[in-house]
C-alpha cells in the first residue's frame, strides 16, 4: 500500500491525497488554494495530478470528505482530465453540483451520493464514510479496508458534541474501526499547536443571536459562501426578532438556493427574500447576508465598505457581523475592510471583539482522543503547514506512538506500508498548478517571478528602428516607462536614456546588425544609467525592429 | 491651540503630530510606516510634511518620545528639509544618532538629550518629558505646557511595574499635571480593543530564560534591533548558563553597541564575541543574536531559514528562539520561516507556542487608568488603525466623558482648541509620502497602482515602425511580453497578435498617420485579442517609430 499527499502537507489549502493499494487508486479531496501576495493576478492553486494523469488506468474515485472550497474547489479542473466517479455526501455533493454547473460540467460528471456507514466498492477497495463534525454539515471522514488493514483519513474535523446540524462525531465507528485494526490514521493537524479544546458552534449561535437581538438598524453578516450552519444560525435570529434575509452574491446565493431545496437549511416561508424586497422594509426588519468575510477585494461587504455597491449604502445605525476569521494572509484586507465599515458610521462585530466564529479544526485534546480511540499502526498528520504536521507528530509520540511510525511528509513523497513496515521510498516532483481566468499554468512559476520583478521596479522599453542593411538608426530611440518613477522624473531619465542608447550606437553601424548584442547592450545600458538614477532596476524590455531598405 | 495629526491615525507607523500655540510648532515623533504587499518596491513610508515646510519658521523642534522605528525613521527624511533641533531620551538620542550616522547627516544635526522630569523651552513653550514604559528602555511620554493648560503626549506605552530597566510609568507626573490642568490627551491606542492589562516584561524574561536553560545545542535569538531590553534579556540568560552571545546583522550591531558603550546593555567583559569567535566554540556555548523576528526576505534569520546564510548553517538540535509577534501583514513570511527552520531541524520557540514576547501597548483597563489619572478636559486617542482609536474614543465616553469633548481624528485634520471649545476646523491634505532606494515619492501613488497592474497580468509590448511620410507599415509589428504568460503559450498569442495589428493598419495608411488615434486603436486591438484568449487584460504599452523617410 502506498500513500501520496499532492496537496495540503506544508501549506492550508488544496487539499489531496491518492491511496494506491494493489492496482487501485483513490483519491481523497481535490481543493483550492488560496494565492498569497506572491502569485499576483492568480486565481488559486490546485494540486498537480500528473502523478493521477499517469496512472489513469488506475484511478478509481474521488472521494470528497465535505463541501469546503480547500476539499472541492479543483474539480472543475481534475474532472476534465481525470475522467472518474466523485463520490461525496448529500450536501456536499449539492455544493459540487453548483460549482460543476457553474463550469458547465454537470452533465459530464458522474456524481455519487453516499450515507455514512454504507460501504461500497471502488475497484477492489471497500470504502465507507462516517460522520465527523466540522464546520459545515455532513462532513465525513474515510476510511479504506485493504489487506494490511483499515485506513483512516478524519478529513477536517472538530469535536463538537452540540453541532449545528445535530450530527456528532461517529466514535462509535471509530472503535469499530478500531477494533478492525486500522494500519495507517491521517488526522487533520491544522490547529495541532493550540492547547485544549475548540469551542462548540453553538458558542457562535449565541453570540449571533446577541448581536442581531441587540442591533437596532439594518444587519450586514458576512461568512463564506459555504458556511451554510452559520447561514442557518443567521435565519434563526432572523425568525426570532422578526427580521428579513437578503442573500447578495452570486455564490452566496446559489448554496443557499441549494441548501434549501436540499433541506439543509430550515427557513420559514417568506423568511428570505430578495434584495429588492428587503430594500423595501424598514431597516430594522432586515439582515443582508453577503460574502467578503475575508476582505476579497471584488465581494459584495468590501464595496459597501468602500461605498461602490450599487444597492446597498452603508449608514450610520448598520450593524456589520463579520463571521469568520482571516485566513493567514488575509488579515490586512480584513482589517481594512472594518476601518471603512466604521468610518461610513457602522458598527462592526467580529472575531476580534466577539465569539462570532469558531474555526472548525480540533485543538490538542481533540487530536490526542482520535488517535487513542483509534490507536493506528502508523500515522501521517495531514492538512497543515509543516509546523502543524510537525506539531502533530509530537503530540503522537507525547502518547507513547514510537517515531518510527510517525510520518511528517511533504507533497510528492510515497509512503509505502506493507506487512514489514512503513518508510518513504519514493518522492515526486510536485509543482503548482495556478488558476489564471479559465487556464492553467503548471511549472510555470517563472511568470509569478516575472510578474513580482514588474511590481519591484517597473517596466521600461526601449524601441529601437535600425535599418537592416546598414545597421543605421532611423530615428531616436523610443524609450518609454510604466509603474517605474514619478512620470515628471521619468520623462527627463528616459530622454537621457534614449539619447545614451543613440550615442552608443551610431558610430558602429556595423556591430548595431549583431540584433542580440545590440539588445543586450542597449538594455545593460539603459538598467546601468536608471540604476544610477534611482538604486532601482526596473524590467527593460529591448525591441529592435531591423527595417529592409526594399521595404521603405 | 491646533493639534494636527501628520502620520500615524487610521494606520500603525509612521508616528507624528504637530502641535500648534501662537508662533510655535513643535513635532511629536517622525517615524516610519512599514509597506504592505500593495506597495510593491517601497521600503518605507514616511509622513507628508508639507504643512511643516510651508510653515518652516514656526517649527521649532521635534520632539521624540523613544526610539522605535515607527517613532524615528523618518528623521533622516525630514531633517534634510527642516533643520530644527531634536530633543529625546539618552537611549532614544543614541539611537538616533546611530541612523543619522548612517545617513551621513549626524553631524549638520542638532539633537540634544533631555532628562525626564527637566523642563525646556522650544520657542515660547515649556516641554517636559516623563517616563513612560514601553518595550524599549528610556520611553517617555511629553508634556507641553499651553495657555489653555497642559497637553499631554504619552507616546507609545503600557504600565509595567516591573520593567526591565527598573524605571516605571511616572504616575506621580502625571498627577501633577493633572493637577495643573490638562487641556488634551492624546493617548496610543494600539491595542483598545484588548482587554485587562498587559503582562509585564518580565513573563518574557522568564520564557527565554526557560527557552536558553532548556536548549541543548545552539540558540539562535531573533528579534528587533531596537527592542534593547530583549537584549539585556538574552545576555542575561547566556551569562547564566555559560554561553556567549555574537550579534549577526549591521543594525542589530551597531544598536547593540553603542547600547553597550552607553551603559544600557550591561555585560559582563567577554560575554559578547564576534561570529568568528562564537564559531570557533561548541555549540552549547554559544547564542547568536540576529534581526529577521518578521521574517524579513533579506534578514539574517530568513537567509539561515533557506540556507543561504554564508556563516550559519542550521542543524539539527538548534534552537531558535523568535522574540516578537508579526506585524500585521507579516503573518505569512513568519510562518514560512517557522516552517522552513522546522525543515532543517530547528526547534522554533515563538510567540506562538511560548510568551517569548509580549506587546508594548496598554490594554484597556491601563488606558483607563490614565484616562482618569489625567482627567483631560479633551482627548485624542493617538497611534492605531481607525477601529482602535474608536474604540479607545468609546473606552473614554464608558468612563463619563462627554462625546462631545472626544476627537477621532485623521492624519490632516485640525482640530483647535480654545477657551469656548475645542472642533475640527481645517482638513489638510496628507499624502503618502514613498522611500524607494533613495528617492521619494510624493502625491504619486500612480506609480504603485500601475505597478499593481503589471503584476495581476504583466506587460505586453507593441512595437511599430512607420513611415512617416505615408503611413506604410515598415516592419512587422513586434510584440512582446513580460509577466504575462507562459512563453511557449504566450509566442503563438503574440505572433497572431502582431498580424492582426498588420492588417488592422495596412490597408489604411492615411489613417495611421494620425499616431496617438494609431497608438489607441492598437493597444485595443491587441487587448481584446489576448483577453478573449486568457480572460486577462495585460498592461498594453504600444510605441509608434515615425521614421522620416530623408533619414532611410
Amino acid at each position: 500500500m502506498r500513500v501520496i499527499p499532492l496537496g495540503g502537507l506544508g501549506e492550508i489549502g488544496r487539499n489531496m491525497m491518492a491511496v494506491h493499494v494493489g492496482d487501485d487508486i483513490v483519491v481523497i479531496d481535490a481543493g483550492v488554494l488560496f494565492p498569497d501576495e506572491s502569485m499576483p493576478g492568480v486565481d488559486f492553486v490546485i494540486p498537480d495530478i500528473s502523478f493521477l494523469e499517469r496512472n489513469r488506468d488506475r484511478v478509481r474515485a474521488i472521494l470528497v470528505t465535505h463541501g469546503h472550497e480547500d476539499h472541492t474547489g479543483a474539480l472543475p479542473y481534475v474532472l476534465p482530465r481525470l475522467n472518474v466517479p466523485v463520490y461525496s455526501s448529500r450536501l456536499t455533493n449539492g455544493l459540487i453540483s453548483v460549482k460543476l454547473r457553474e463550469h458547465g460540467l454537470l452533465g459530464s460528471s458522474d456524481l455519487n451520493v453516499v450515507e455514512p456507514c454504507s460501504p461500497f466498492h471502488v475497484g477492489g477497495l471497500e470504502v465507507e464514510f462516517f460522520r465527523m463534525c466540522h464546520s459545515i454539515p455532513d462532513a465525513m471522514g474515510v476510511a479504506i479496508r485493504t489487506p494490511l488493514g483499515v485506513l483512516i483519513h478524519t478529513g477536517d474535523f472538530k469535536i463538537d458534541h452540540t453541532p449545528v446540524d445535530g450530527h456528532t462525531t461517529d466514535f462509535a465507528k471509530l472503535a469499530d474501526l478500531a477494533e478492525e485494526g486500522v494500519v495507517l490514521l491521517c488526522s487533520d493537524s491544522t490547529y495541532a499547536e493550540s492547547d485544549g479544546y475548540t469551542p462548540s458552534e453553538q458558542v457562535v449561535r449565541r453570540a449571533i443571536e446577541r448581536a442581531v437581538a441587540d442591533a437596532r438598524g439594518r444587519i450586514i453578516v458576512a461568512t463564506f459562501a459555504s458556511l451554510i450552519s452559520r447561514v442557518q444560525m443567521v435565519i434563526d435570529s432572523a425568525v426570532a426578532c422578526s427580521r428579513k434575509v437578503a442573500v447578495v452574491g452570486r455564490s452566496m446565493r446559489s448554496n443557499v438556493n441549494m441548501a434549501l431545496e436540499m433541506g439543509y437549511l430550515n427557513a420559514p416561508e417568506g423568511t428570505v427574500v430578495s434584495l429588492r424586497e428587503a430594500r423595501r422594509l424598514p431597516f430594522d426588519e432586515v439582515i443582508i447576508l453577503a460574502t467578503g468575510a475575508q476582505g476579497e477585494p471584488t465581494s459584495a461587504l468590501v464595496r459597501m465598505s468602500r461605498g461602490e455597491h450599487k444597492d446597498v449604502r452603508i449608514e450610520e445605525g448598520d450593524t456589520v457581523i463579520i463571521s469568520s476569521s482571516p485566513i493567514p494572509g488575509n488579515e490586512t484586507l480584513v482589517a481594512r475592510t472594518i476601518d471603512d465599515l466604521y468610518r461610513r458610521g457602522a458598527e462592526v462585530i467580529s472575531s476580534r471583539n466577539d465569539t462570532v466564529h469558531v474555526h472548525g479544526h480540533a485543538a490538542r485534546e481533540e487530536l490526542k482522543l482520535i488517535l487513542n480511540l483509534v490507536e493506528p499502526d502508523h500515522f501521517v498528520p495531514v492538512h497543515g503547514e509543516h509546523r502543524h504536521l510537525v506539531a502533530h507528530g509530537r503530540l503522537a509520540e507525547s502518547l507513547g506512538m514510537s517515531p518510527e511510525d510517525i510520518f511528517v511528509l511533504e507533497d510528492g513523497e510515497v509512503l509505502e506500508i506493507d506487512s514489514r513496515g512503513a518508510g518513504v521510498v519514493d518522492h515526486f516532483e510536485v509543482d503548482d498548478v495556478y488558476v489564471s481566468g479559465h487556464r492553467l499554468w503548471g511549472r510555470h512559476a517563472s511568470v509569478l517571478a516575472e510578474r513580482n520583478r514588474l511590481s519591484a521596479a517597473g517596466v521600461v522599453v526601449v524601441a529601437l528602428s535600425i535599418c537592416a542593411d546598414t545597421g543605421e538608426i532611423l530615428a531616436p530611440p523610443r524609450v518609454e516607462s510604466h509603474g517605474f518613477e514619478d512620470p515628471l522624473v521619468a520623462r527627463d531619465m528616459l530622454q537621457s536614456a534614449s539619447e545614451m542608447v543613440h550615442s552608443l550606437l551610431e558610430n558602429e553601424p556595423g556591430e548595431v546588425l549583431n540584433l542580440s548584442k545590440t539588445k543586450a547592450r542597449v538594455t545593460a545600458c539603459v538598467s546601468d544609467h536608471l540604476y544610477e538614477a534611482t538604486r532601482r532596476r526596473p524590467k527593460i524590455l529591448t525591441l529592435v525592429d531591423a527595417i529592409d531598405r526594399r521595404t521603405h
